[in-house]
């Protein structure tokens, strides 16, 4: 079963949809994340196992485009490998493609492993020797056309949304869920443009940890036609995270 | 593939997890609707063919009663049929098993065929002439012990929640999702006890649909241990939905 690339199959349910009937952004995120949990269990380190040894997994970021959408029933089939590791960074890549095997979008993360007792990061080379072995060659690798963006920078003076993450928002460690992120920042962006526009490209760059019920602000800024800027800031003004949204106007 | 009793079988994915790593209340009902969807399609009454009429179904009452809880990676199976038909109201049950085949749960959904352009309920027996035959006789359907409650009835002054269906949150008609009700009643409720125990049991009567924005108060009384009684109103008083949620404190 264990390959350099996995290689996982998903369909797109009716609830999988978003209010413009596209495959919710979220709901993709957490099919990423499905795929990167099942090819990382394949190598013994996915999730159960890192935690018997008190480490998790945890997104340092995460960068998602589409550039065809995917709709109702539609399956898809997503790819993924490890494209790079450092002593603290893992990065892992992914390739979306439609049902004909046409590539759809692409996705990269960047995970660092913590450790659950301390909170902080743990020294990859040191706890999974093997894991250099695993990044797949660039030239082996499938084609991931996707950039990492320039820095966000938002100066606005008034949050676009407050919002406190509740009881569906906090995953097991008390922590708000990566993937929520994602509804939040959408949730704070002109409902105009998110109900008549698909999001190209997102990405997020999480910062800070969020608890359970904490006061967050969304921060917003127009960089562009269809472009956004965001930040979710905590109540002593920290950074929480950065994220870019580019929506495309011509579809 | 058609028949009166329709099943499907589901697996709970690490993210269909709540925080006390159980399969989440709202995942599950979106899966009930993901059941109750295919099967009503194989008849050919499903979401798009209702929506070349401009027909679409609407919840009128879901209750869910969970006895065991369903865990990370567990397979399970929904079987689900139509209980009930009058002129107005289509009553689905489901029973829920896992993997060994004992029942786990059950759900009881009532239904109300909305015209879209009017947003009113449209006469069920003129609509679908042959869908009294559909209905499963009681001594075939699967065994379904779940009773509806005596009607909540809360007088809290103070809302527990006050929120705006936003982005997230709406389908594709600009409605609220009816399964995003369940999250935000969780929400409402105190987060030691969603944080320990299990939702034994919950119902939800939706009266009003709401709108991207409108402002919502979620209104909690704890009518028992580990049992609340909440409502969803809108800002002019009148009640959205009613609910009742009775946690599992043994487990």
């Amino acid at each position: 079963m264990e390959s350099i690339i996995g290689e996982y199959d998903y369909k797109v349910e009716s609830f999988h949809l978003d209010c413009t009937e596209r495959l919710s952004l979220s709901v993709l995120g957490n099919q990423l994340l499905n795929a990167a949990a099942r090819h990382a269990e394949s190598f013994g380190f996915g999730r159960e196992a890192l935690r018997q040894r008190d480490r998790a997994w945890v997104f340092s970021r995460l960068l998602i485009q589409m550039d065809a959408p995917l709709c109702e029933f539609d399956t898809y089939t997503i790819r993924t490998w490890v494209a790079d590791a450092t002593r603290w960074f893992s990065t892992r890549n992914f390739a979306i493609y439609d049902a004909s095997g046409t590539p759809v979008g692409y996705a990269s993360s960047v995970w660092a492993m913590m450790n659950l007792a301390t909170r902080k990061a743990v020294d990859l080379a040191a706890e999974l020797p093997d894991y250099a072995s695993l990044v797949c060659p660039e030239n082996e690798a499938p084609a991931c056309p996707i950039e990492r963006s320039r820095r966000s920078n938002v100066s606005t003076a008034e949050p676009s949304l407050v919002f406190r993450p509740l009881f569906c928002d906090i995953d097991y460690n008390g922590h708000f869920n990566s993937i929520r992120y994602i509804e939040h920042l959408l949730n704070a962006l002109p409902m105009k443009v998110c109900r008549n526009y698909p999001v190209q490209r997102m990405e997020i760059n999480y910062h800070i940890e969020c608890r359970y019920g904490e006061v967050l602000s969304v921060y917003v800024a127009e960089v562009g036609d269809g472009e956004y800027d965001a930040e979710i800031r905590k109540e002593d003004g920290s950074v929480s995270c950065r994220s870019k949204i580019v929506f495309d106007l011509k579809r």
